[in-house]
């Protein structure tokens, strides 16, 4: 009988989230699982890391019968204290983040701890993939979801991701009708408009919440956006060179101060 | 008399570190200058906002003559304040990040709140520098990046950085020797190599430090780290866009799963 496949799974609202444990009950369907996750929700967090403080770490019996552990730190830590502290020699054979409660799609990778996760074990040579719901708050319906968790993660485990890529998922919320399917997408140009509410509170000081409204300029129908708005799943694969490798050459022939 | 540029100041070590002081005093000889900076350290935070919280910002006199505000965020949020709520109809002619106490080559940028905050006014469309130097702790001495913060910011008021791009600049250490001079580079393939210090608190709970140690992989001679070796400064065109282009054809063809 062949090796059953170690899955790590973390996330960014945390050990407590429904998206999680959508994501558990589908991985032990497909292999051994151990669970990393925070121990609050740190949505928003991107790819911060602990360094100017410490870090907790404690058991959770919080799933039955799976190996699960929170801590107090961001998704990136959890990776990290996963792989170099709670693994050790056990390398997993796939590393899944989410499921987030919220969209992921476009420029909101790069505030996502979801998807920092998942990046972050692809920069440890790990194949990764985040998913995300687009349906936001705790009581969103992750039922159909399950089949392409599964689908999605064996094919993973059978073809590989290419070295260096985490996958960046993303779900449409629960139609009348079922998803069409899964499409390879680009990430979406788009933007969050911010606005900032200012209110006083109640010593008459200043504070402020960070509202923002996503903002589509990208009229494309192989974005991640087109994919979810024709009710179809998007896989975004995605990098962590920044590299603007097409600016190289224009900076080096225009800039008169480098060398 | 033509009108001065506006360069918004941020950084990610806080608005009382030497090095965004060094960094107000050279743009201030360039332009107007307004500085919005986080009010406590925020290194490591890489593109974190503040979601769940509320934000406070309150005007600081640190910088005689030069109008500065300190905010409870993140440095992405601090552009984001900067823009949507400070500065509103005064669009800046250039954003500039730093100067980081320690180096952002490489991977680094990910974890990085310097240049989180160029990359958050990359994605709002303007024109952005990330500064850092190869000199970590609080009395690093920047006397010798003070030509070059000029020069290279004088460049990208005159030339124009490609759209969507944000500079990742990386300052030698202080030698003898002078700097060499200005490399365009690509980020080098390289990683931290996590440890965690496992220690006891005072009521004998288990904490955590994470340490690293950061390991290049990357032989090439046109990386970050390659020039910075050899005492040249080093300018990165970083994007925002992490889609893996190259991995979506194989991934098209080879996942059956995929329509």
């Amino acid at each position: 009988m062949e090796k059953k496949p170690l899955i790590l799974v973390s996330n960014d609202d945390g050990i407590t989230s429904p998206g999680i444990r959508h994501l558990i009950e589908a991985m032990t369907q497909l292999g051994e699982v151990v669970v990393v996750a925070p121990d609050s929700p740190q949505s928003g967090m991107g790819h911060a890391i602990t360094i100017g403080n410490t870090l907790r770490l404690d058991k959770s019996d919080l799933f039955p019968g799976v190996e699960a552990w929170q801590c107090s730190g961001t998704p990136a830590d959890c990776v990290k204290i996963a792989k170099h502290h709670i693994l050790k020699d056990r390398r997993p054979d796939l590393v899944v983040s989410g499921i987030n409660h919220g969209a992921n799609t476009s420029v909101s990778i790069l505030y996502s701890g979801t998807m920092s996760a998942a990046i972050e074990a692809a920069m440890e040579g790990l194949p990764a993939i985040g998913f995300s719901l687009c349906e936001y708050g705790w009581e969103a319906n992750f039922e159909h979801t399950l089949p392409y968790l599964i689908s999605i993660a064996k094919e993973a485990l059978t073809k590989g991701i290419p070295e260096g890529v985490a996958l960046n998922v993303n779900f449409p919320a629960k139609q009348t009708e079922p998803i069409k399917g899964i499409k390879i997408c680009r990430q979406a140009i788009a933007k969050w408009q911010e606005e900032f509410d200012q209110r006083k509170d109640p010593n008459n000081r200043d504070y402020y919440w960070l509202m923002g409204n996503f903002v589509n300029l990208d009229k494309g129908d192989d974005t991640d956006i087109a994919a979810i708005e024709k009710n179809y799943i998007s896989i975004v694969p995605s990098i962590f060179d920044l590299t603007a490798h097409h600016a190289m050459a224009g900076m080096n022939k225009n800039w008169d101060i480098v060398d």
